[in-house]
């Protein structure tokens, strides 16, 4: 293994599975073979690494033999299909995918936060949701001396969550309603271009989204605290590719903006951008592109006594997803566990 | 008074000015005649009334003998500057902006919620903010059977906000966009085209902006309860003409998403759109250029045990400035107060 590791990223022509091409390559992973896999359609296509081309094959369970990592962003279906095949032939998986979550066993890790959970790993280590990184990365130093009991979040996420196509759609509209058209919906049931939908994924039985559900459990399996309880409304606005929330929490003490801000300061992969004198406070555009988590607009809640509100920002496509992956196969390697 | 009514619009060249202008030809207000006021420099101007056009004068102290009804919603400092001087002169003001709003003796009203507060006015009325009608559209027959212990709002506000340049600003940015040039921010300190600005006005000390302020203290004076908390994150989105708000409430007991359906279903102005399986829950693009406001998603929640949750959907120009504004004026009229 001196020389590195044999890394297949499963969903490579994907906008997620590109991204994580580019971390592998800025991070100076070392990789010693690399496979990019895809679907069937898209077998041949050459994606850049490293100043050469990769050409892509298309994904089979055979796909994995003599891989020691497997980055898979393909889909829940694929991921369940696959990724125990991948994991049974010795390559440890890091699923980018919903499918493995919530399963006893899988690790559901965010390197900055809980880096343990990592050690009991199967086989299979899962990603959390872009929406619950972007939360926990945005609360965690604050949680952590003053404990969450509620948090209410509204989510502005950005269209890239639906791949490459939500770019397409929303550049496609923007067009459309620039030479006085209505937009043509394409991606969503209504235009997204000039307008903001408000779900993510689809309503289940009981008017939730996915998305919204996980936000809370996924919050409690990472902290391991069962009694912190989160709601959210999850809404697509046309941003291209970072994702951000406002966040309103109910402490178990009252901490005052300013340590909240030393304590955010302080914090791995957290930037405080909280300056309204100097126009500073996190956007999408500015955290787009950056493997920080960008926070701000912190202040204490007029309204609840131990109440504290931000609002912060990620690129959805990095920390929320290729970075966040990329990062836990390194401590995989710093622990000795891949 | 049996032809009708002398009316002015103060303000009248802007993007809320023009809206009054068709709020009272498109609800036959009976305007026996119309005086179009706006600043020295826009004299002159033709604005289209009745298939007329009427010609703007420049505002002055003078311009309201013999006026009934000034509407005005020409920024604050005309209003403090100008209404006391109108309501002397004899006319009723019905302020668009948020000059007198908190003050004692001027009642604060939506006409649909606390039409009774305009029983004592002594000359001015007050239209409030637009997000706050937004919120109490959307919750008030809610709070009237399950009173709202906690609120906490997340807005979605479009470029109307700040005005006609607003919606200027967000096209010309959008086709920098679209031609791959950074978009030239110009009316915000961050470009709005693909993106998000997490405040609206300004940031106060303390990390509020004025526009969450007012959620809590406008919603304290129309209901009359200053049990009523309300905390809101107020962010501006790349849409051109309606607000949009994530609520969630906790209440004083729990009522079903059935049983809030009902309600909000009976309450005038306001359209329930709420059915996920056909793709039924409100946007922007549909409140746009209408008078209801649409609420959906309206689900119980399930981490906070009476919580409620709901996304409204209202056009800013009308319901949030210039129709409620018309509609105080009537409500006026209803009750001999004018």
């Amino acid at each position: 293994m001196s020389q590195g590791y044999s890394v297949a990223v499963a969903g490579a022509t994907g906008a997620v599975g590109r991204e994580m091409l580019r971390v592998l390559e800025q991070r100076s992973f070392p990789v010693s073979s690399l496979r990019a896999l895809a679907s069937e359609r898209s077998a041949g296509t050459r994606l850049p690494f490293r100043g050469e081309e990769v050409a892509v094959e298309a994904l089979r369970e055979g796909s994995f033999e003599g891989v020691d990592l497997a980055l898979f962003s393909a889909g829940g279906t694929v991921s369940r299909r696959v990724a125990p095949a991948a994991a049974r032939a010795g390559a440890v998986v890091v699923d980018n995918s919903s499918a493995f979550r919530m399963q006893p066993g899988v690790p559901l890790v965010i390197p900055e936060i809980n880096p343990d959970a990592l050690a009991g790993h199967e086989g299979i280590v899962a990603n959390p949701n872009c929406s619950t990184i972007l939360f926990l990365m945005a609360v965690h130093p604050i949680h952590r001396v003053a404990r969450i009991g509620r948090a209410v979040v509204a989510s502005y996420q950005a269209v890239s969550g639906s791949g490459q196509k939500g770019i397409e759609a929303l550049r496609s509209e923007m067009r459309d309603l620039l030479e006085g058209r209505e937009p043509r919906a394409g991606l969503y049931p209504y235009p997204i271009a000039g307008n903001v939908l408000p779900f993510v994924d689809r309503i289940l039985e009981g008017g939730h989204t996915p998305e919204e559900l996980k936000l809370h459990s996924e919050t409690t399996k990472i902290l391991g605290d069962p009694r912190v309880k989160v709601t959210a409304t999850c809404v697509r606005v046309p941003v291209e590719r970072a994702h951000s929330e406002a966040i309103h929490l109910e402490l178990e003490r009252k901490i005052t903006a300013d340590e909240a801000r030393a304590l955010l300061g302080a914090a791995p992969g957290v930037r405080v951008v909280d300056d309204p004198g100097r126009n500073l406070f996190p956007t999408p555009r500015q955290a787009a592109g950056g493997d920080d988590v960008l926070v701000g607009r912190i202040r204490e809640d007029l309204a609840f006594p131990t109440g504290l509100a931000l609002f912060a920002a990620m690129d959805q496509l990095r920390k929320g997803a290729a970075l966040n992956a990329v990062q836990i196969a390194e401590e995989l390697i710093r622990r000795s566990l891949l």
